[in-house]
């Protein structure tokens, strides 16, 4: 199936040549309409513009408009394969945010892996867009690149795989937890990968409550205390998980866990063994693309209770894409600065409650991207936020 | 008729709330096409262009997305205004880019005008880009970046106040000298303006065989040996025009001159009383928008055989746009890397040859923007160029 798939997409996009556009919204321009949207007609509006700074979002795109913006370093599971190479996925989500958000995203490919670089080149290109979108930049510098464009630019930076990721994985355990019966607050999650994504999901689930988390990278278990491979990231993970400092690789932490987030772009991470060391019930998203850290129907035979893959060839797809373009119509419709841990809390759970008690179930804890319902119930979660 | 743009400019543009969108070219997706344009499908993509840079080409949109830069320091006759106040004119563009091109042309609006984080800025954005446009940057820094661009970029770096303004304003001249009977190498040709657009038509024109063009700016005619508010584009000017070394302001200098390019940027620089001093027939380009340098009833008026303006509100429109949607499209096809003169003189030649000799008259010196047959000319003109 995924060589069945593998030549259809590249079939498709050498079709294609490229899958999106720029276009006008007015076409089939009449002489009068170039008077108006060009040269003499234009002037004025740049002149209220540039008298009345705010009017720049009545009269131009740009709070339509986003920047996905990657250095091509940490594409999917691929790795770093440079900015050319990573076209094909920003334009892949330019298409989602267009077919489910109604926004315009442009892909900014950076021939440039400098931080300082990619940050000042961010800086240089925010007019014309309403929020930047990081993509599949190497952690950890993606984060300290994100920290700093939060502190410097007066639109919202969205990092999607640190806030996305966290989202849709959160939004996934609210309903997996309903359906085994356990409360956040009781159970023991273990992450796996401590990139932007893992990051994001201890970042997050911390601050909703899970009071037993351990984050694992390829040095085992991160505590507090830990001197191998940290960064001050991870210094952060160690200070706000694993409160009882456990370590030793994934085999030893996963003991009596509830539940296990792959996040950790290794295929077949998790053997069946393992699985069967994790409590009653056991829950597991194995998220990483474009292959999950184990196959759903291993897992399943393996004791798994509820089984979820960051991709769209297995049922329960925890994928950033159900997130990334109803979250940015929320923000961009209501001019949101910060992406705080409250949006995003507010957000898993509308998410989650999309779903009714009776569409829940073990193979459907998350609504399909498609549901109409998804973007209401996010602006209205939001809307009750105090800023 | 300008009051009356101006409200209905700033009408249709709220309405708009701007002017362009970036869209998929497959809509209404289906769950299998969101498979193979994003994950996991679109990972095969990635590894084959990773694989095989050159199919960059042919699997992205790069070879039809078009960076439209400016930093907002030299917007139309406007001057400095920023890259908020730029952004519907840099919209404008792109709609016409799409409308004649069927091109992608996207708005890269700089918050940052220092010469050397353009450059980087610009080198930074390259991979998504299939060429550059460098718009409404003030000169020289404009000329400069432009240089430095050319010699490090490996797609096509147009500067359309340089070369598009050149190219339409060479093919007006054209086909003003059939009208008038005089001949390129013999004309003196007065051009009003030192920045970009004077600088690209003074070389452009010198490269086509005109002997004597002299150019002013604030500071009288630009001749070899002038010291005065210099710099080395100036000089370069000083070099290949004015080769009697004429000086003084533009009412000594326009004595017995056949033609008058006006890109000043001043309302009303042209007097009556000095398009009286020009030898028989005198052909005038005020071509300063949104207010060219003379209104063409004046000119007429005063003597003046053919007017033109790059207005849309008069007849003989001289208006790059007639340019760089055509040629764009050309230099996207054909994967031009420079824009050599050769490339521009050629250009200008096809779009003047598009009017047959029954269609060209002294109220109708190029064809309309919309005349079929100018993209058609302009890429059989370039390729008998040797390359």
């Amino acid at each position: 199936m995924v060589s069945k798939n593998t030549k259809e997409a590249l079939a498709l996009h050498k079709r294609l040549k490229g899958k999106i556009i720029v276009t006008g919204k007015i076409r089939n321009l009449k002489p009068i309409d170039i008077k108006l949207i060009y040269t003499p007609g234009v002037a004025a509006v740049c002149e209220e513009i540039y008298h009345h700074p705010k009017k720049k979002y009545d009269y131009t795109s740009k709070g339509n408009n986003v920047a996905i913006v990657t250095d091509g370093t940490r594409i999917l599971g691929l790795g770093n394969i440079g900015p050319y190479a990573a076209l094909p996925v920003m334009e892949g989500k330019s298409v989602l945010y267009r077919e489910f958000g109604g926004i315009s995203a442009f892909p900014v490919c950076l021939n440039e892996t400098k931080k300082e670089l990619i940050i000042s080149t961010i800086k240089a290109i925010e007019p014309a867009f309403g929020a930047i979108n990081l993509e599949d930049i190497e952690s950890p510098k993606v984060l300290e690149i994100s920290d700093e464009l939060e502190r410097s630019l007066s639109i919202p930076v969205f990092h999607d795989d640190r806030h996305g990721t966290a989202v849709v994985a959160l939004a996934a355990l609210f309903n997996s937890l309903k359906l085994v019966k356990k409360r956040l607050d009781s159970v023991k999650v273990i992450v796996a990968g401590a990139g932007s994504a893992g990051y994001g999901i201890a970042k997050l689930f911390s601050s909703a409550g899970c009071k037993n988390i351990i984050v694992v990278d390829s040095d085992g278990a991160i505590y507090y205390g830990r001197t191998k491979n940290m960064n001050k990231y991870k210094r952060n993970l160690g200070k706000i998980t694993n409160p009882k400092r456990e370590k030793g690789d994934l085999s030893n932490v996963l003991r009596n866990a509830d539940v296990f987030i792959g996040v950790s772009g290794k295929k077949n991470l998790l053997s069946p063994k393992i699985i069967k060391i994790m409590k009653k019930d056991p829950i597991i998203f194995a998220l990483t693309n474009p292959d999950p850290e184990v196959e759903p129907k291993i897992a399943k035979t393996s004791g798994a209770k509820i089984v979820a893959t960051g991709s769209y060839l297995y049922p329960n797809k925890v994928n950033n894409a159900l997130v990334f373009p109803h979250l940015m119509r929320v923000i961009l419709d209501k001019k949101i600065q910060k992406i705080s841990s409250a949006l995003l809390i507010e957000t898993a759970k509308a998410i989650a409650n999309t779903l009714t008690e009776k569409e829940l179930h073990v193979d459907n804890i998350l609504p399909d991207m498609y549901d109409k319902r998804i973007q209401a119930n996010i602006s209205n979660a939001i809307s009750k936020i105090k800023t």
